[in-house]
């Protein structure tokens, strides 16, 4: 239910209207991938949290979520890294707007490799160096962090729901690590 | 109106319920600024539409568009190319998702330099070489073609409406022209 | 030798001039992608070269080579495709000169994925469509191209020289194929 | 002279053969544009340094240097932001290679908008949050912060040599300010 949550009344819709919208519209995301970096921006260690999915199962999964009506999508990117990882996460958001690349998820399998059983959602992908103290919050059980080469683990991706495991490897190209 | 069109019966709204989205939700967009280039991959020429406005006033514009329920990015890019540039205009989308910004346009004005008094609307950015005839369409008056030097000209840019102005030098930085 | 040829004068180094260079500076390269793509830009397949290398071993490679003394970007770009694809193979430059990736091919194999036993060089990594007929040229035996998927089978990632499958991977990841 | 100092002596060069190589080959740089984020990612200032170029004349000028024999990107990025302004700077070096831009400067003026009487340059530009203390270091005489607003002030790009102004605005166009 997090995705109602907003800051002001002109964002909120009854779980009515969001479910008649998300039959009709495409719904902006965003997706973080948050990583730890040295002091040379060298990427150390990738964080992937795991969740119980809505049919009970436990997967890993990305920061990830909706950006809110009247809400700057580098808000929506605070907001999301603050309810996954905790108010002390101190994520550096990028400072410019261009994503890595931006993921669809279809409700229909099969027409990109990102998948969203109850929407058609396009996120706007972006690295987030996170400096400080990481704690999962909410419906996140646990906030695990691999390192570069662990994350690409053909086992961790098999963890990683909708997709998310090709989001991941793009992240890790892109990253160049 | 061109907006509420589409190809398949899933992404069809009525007018009064996307009304009602666009008091709700981000509406997800494209820009694209059509390029001419030549054989080194040189911009040589920028095409900015004249079109009236719901005002009545008559603005320039880039080719610009909602992404509709169900429709893959890339396949929304096409559409509003051919709508608004005609069938024979050849564009050549880019292979990668990955635009060049993001335009966050604010009912509200001064939030960010983009504004749409309709709607926040969120806009994937993309420069897209086109390679055929073009014919403005529809609702568009004109097509005209501008070396980029003239695009950047104070007179043109005060042409363009909702801070699209800042969207063309925005592209014509990225394309280092 | 097709490194020291140049069309002017200015760019000439001696084979001996060049190996001092590649011994005390980063020598700057370009690697392209080459690919195929449908009307909507998805890449339908990825052009991989077959070259005999210095030490005799038959090896796979995309194409590559170094900028010279006052040439463009762009204008290496287009030789180099020439040079490997033909000169019919009417490469689709990318308008903006933002690379999707910065190789960096260290003498000294482990420091980066990339490597290159006779320099140091820094090269610039583009994804280029080529929409005409393509024919391996001068030292490259043969171009196959591959669907997304072949090519990232291990197979023939196993058959690239110099740490370039990860560069093919990268490219796939950035492609969102 | 910093051009030629470097930590390891596998990278030195004589002042005659930096000349020599000068003359023949592309010479692998780093731009960099140094800002100041709030905790959104949002831009608040940029910095500029003064300095005396070797006419004599006051400029001013990004953070630039060239990448040494054996260097990392990432590790120039971090010494010539240190070498500039200081060494409690800490610079949050970005955590992927792609630049935002590539800006090639050339011995004759007018190839591109990027000069460089001594070389023909070719520099990898990136936008660097600095979270410290910084101060002027070496040649540079004095750094400014400036608004974003105000780094776009005709007066104060009249102020930057070879063809920096180009590159300062595809920064702050690259940032969306």
């Amino acid at each position: 239910m997090t995705d109602v949550t907003t800051a002001t009344g002109a964002g909120w819709l009854s779980r009515e209207d969001m479910d008649a919208a998300r039959e009709r519209l495409p719904i902006l995301y965003v997706d973080v991938v948050p990583v730890r970096v040295d002091g040379h921006g060298v990427v150390t260690a990738v964080g992937l949290l795991l969740r119980a999915g809505e049919d009970g199962q436990i997967k890993r999964a990305l920061v990830s979520g909706r950006v809110l009506y009247h809400e700057r999508v580098r808000a929506a990117l605070v907001r999301h890294v603050e309810k996954d990882l905790g108010p002390l996460a101190l994520p550096r958001i990028p400072p410019a707007p261009q994503p890595f690349t931006v993921a669809e998820y279809f409700p229909t399998p099969g027409v990109t490799p990102f998948h969203d059983p109850r929407q058609h959602a396009v996120s706007l992908a972006y690295v987030v160096p996170v400096a400080g103290d990481c704690a999962p919050q909410q419906d996140a059980l646990e906030l695990t962090w691999f390192a570069p080469d662990e994350a690409r683990d053909p086992g961790v991706l098999a963890e990683l729901a909708n997709g998310q495991s090709a989001l991941l490897l793009q992240a890790l190209a892109h990253l160049g690590v």
